[in-house]
């Protein structure tokens, strides 16, 4: 990529990363670091030539002559899937961090490219927000990813998340709630339905914003291809927020991918009691992540100084707030059960007799003090 | 103090410190701060020579007239209230931090001396806790401040607390349950009840644990006083904890303190739903403390290292830990739906057709995968 005006990647890069897809697994270290170190025309004249080559090499291999990258890619064309690679101006270049993050569970690297579906671009991902979190989510946990994905959503940010049950589908709604942009990354092929329960959705985010993938057409949900995908989730977006996560949860992968991108790691605080909130409990006391109650806090950890600044949540303004300090400082002095005389209300006051007096008949026509006849105390109004 | 044998206070010392805390406010910076650099006797000496005295000290120089101090700590020691003062053996060195943190809502000071009743002795606070928060605490903050107390409290370390409604008195029920020392330290005299209702807490902490307040015995509930008592709270316990509290609840006033005190500020998270957790989750999101899930995150943050260490929450152990790294990486490439046949899971392993078909029989004896006519896909046992 030159600093300039992109000229582009050839149509023979594309051929030989849509080749490499086919034939090696997303998140494999060594096919992805020789893909990015030689491009993927090299890399492929090298898996061909090479007689002595072992592992996840041999294995890719041994793949060349099985699969048809023209063929496939046709026909993802024909169910409108997209092959987006480093070079297009499509391409989420914050996924260059991958290179330089090593691996979690033998998976890492950056992608040699994405099998995206759906009208939302995919270099308009940069401020994006990733809300993940457990299938296995409670009433409050769904609630409270709704809410910080609409919030997010609606300040213009895309949300990012799977396609599973719990977390990730409560993500996707509270994004289509506020109307706002959002990319669901699934470890399957992009055309697949994974879970099936999740069909309905999943059409409707390829038709009106992105189903993307590492994986191409047709790939299957392995279980490893998920712990790839959570790498991919946390490099596309800016922050990740584990709303719900039971210890050892899947979504904590994603949480150390995030940590490990410099990306901005939040999570959601529950109940104690709740099994659902104890990943992220741990990761909230381990200091690798910041405590974040909404929406508008996780805008202000984003956004830049000042730009989103989150209400600070406070009581309603008291009343007492409004009165004078002379005022105040008697108020604070008047006991709140048993009457006390004007002069020791002065002492405790640290005021003179005379000022105390002039201040207590005043508060007590607002009705913040009242006389009875052995002396003054808070009247109902200074409770509240 | 010296740092060889204390001698112990003068008589003197004593009745002049009784006489400044009859006729000066908790925590009024100035009489504490001059008792403190005097000594009380030489305090006492300028409050009644003075002629051109202003504001607190006014007020106090004023009241030394009307008080009987003798009589006041003779009508102490008869209703069992002893008043601790610093130099006696008894004496919490750790409020002499109180000396050097400043005011806040203009209240500070080291206290002249401490009224107190009951037979747990003051010095050995020192690696208290203190368990505090809302009054209108809800089911859960209640549930989660007694079992926060009892495990700090079946450790050996004493529970400091209030008396109010709500947190403090779930603090000393949890304490209580656990057979473990509980302080309650009071905004009125010692001897006082306040609230009414917690009459039979109070006077069971008074006869086996021990009731402490900076006000001498008969002094009413005053707002202010409440705020000079969260200093007390604070600086008496090595660290404070607090479980539910509003935004700007009295709570946060004990957790200000905390922090300026240095001590170990800790904060238990709640449901974001619920308005009682708002303010812990403000001050864990600012950073000002630490989140905790249990007694034993605080024994963990307070011991020192290694000394208790919180038991790590984690997930059952999964039986696919038990499995060599070698069947574990090919159960990771088993789909979880739709079989695939062995050689495209030996693609996906990066492994051969032979190892992976040796690990696929091994894997179905133990019943983690399954096959069917058109190949292998996980079982039962392993989607746990």
């Amino acid at each position: 990529m030159s600093a300039g005006k992109r000229t582009g990647p050839t149509d023979a890069e594309r051929l030989a990363r849509a080749t490499v897809s086919l034939v090696a697994e997303p998140g494999d270290l060594r096919c992805l670091g020789l893909t990015q170190e030689l491009g993927g025309v090299a890399f492929l004249r090298a898996l061909q030539e090479h007689p002595d080559l072992a592992g996840a090499l041999a294995a890719a291999a041994a793949r060349l002559v099985e699969v048809d990258p023209e063929r496939e890619l046709d026909h993802a064309a024909r169910v409108g899937v997209r092959f987006v690679i480093p070079g297009d101006d499509e391409w989420p270049d914050q996924l260059g961090d991958l290179a330089h993050a090593g691996a979690l569970n033998e998976r890492g690297g950056v992608p040699v490219g994405l099998w995206a579906k759906g009208p939302l671009r995919l270099d308009q991902l940069d401020g994006s927000v990733a809300v993940v979190g457990a299938r296995a989510s409670t009433t409050y946990g769904d609630q409270v990813a709704g809410d910080v994905a609409a919030v997010v959503g609606a300040s213009g940010r895309p949300v990012v998340s799977g396609a599973a049950f719990g977390i990730d589908y409560a993500a996707h709604r509270g994004a289509l709630s506020a109307d706002a942009p959002t990319v669901a990354v699934l470890a399957c092929g992009p055309d697949r339905v994974y879970p099936a329960a999740h069909r309905e959705m999943l059409r409707h985010l390829a038709q009106h914003h992105v189903v993307v993938s590492e994986s191409p057409p047709g790939a299957s949900p392995f279980r490893i291809r998920f712990l790839a995908r959570n790498r991919v989730i946390a490099a596309l977006s800016r922050g990740t927020v584990v709303v719900e996560a039971a210890a050892r949860s899947g979504a904590l992968n994603t949480a150390n991918w995030a940590e490990r991108l410099h990306r901005v790691l939040m999570g959601t605080p529950g109940p104690l009691t709740s099994i659902a909130s104890q990943g992220v409990h741990q990761m909230l006391r381990s200091g690798a992540g910041t405590l974040v109650t909404s929406g508008e806090d996780v805008l202000e950890l984003l956004g830049t100084a000042g730009e989103h600044l989150a209400t600070e949540k406070r009581g309603p303004e008291r009343e007492r707030d409004r009165l004078t300090a002379g005022a105040r400082q008697v108020l604070d002095a008047v006991p709140v059960a048993r009457p006390a005389p004007t002069e020791s209300i002065a002492v405790v006051a640290g005021l003179s007799v005379q000022q105390v007096d002039q201040a207590l008949r005043e508060l007590s026509i607002e009705g913040y003090v009242e006389r009875l006849p052995v002396g003054w105390r808070l009247a109902e109004r200074a409770h509240a």
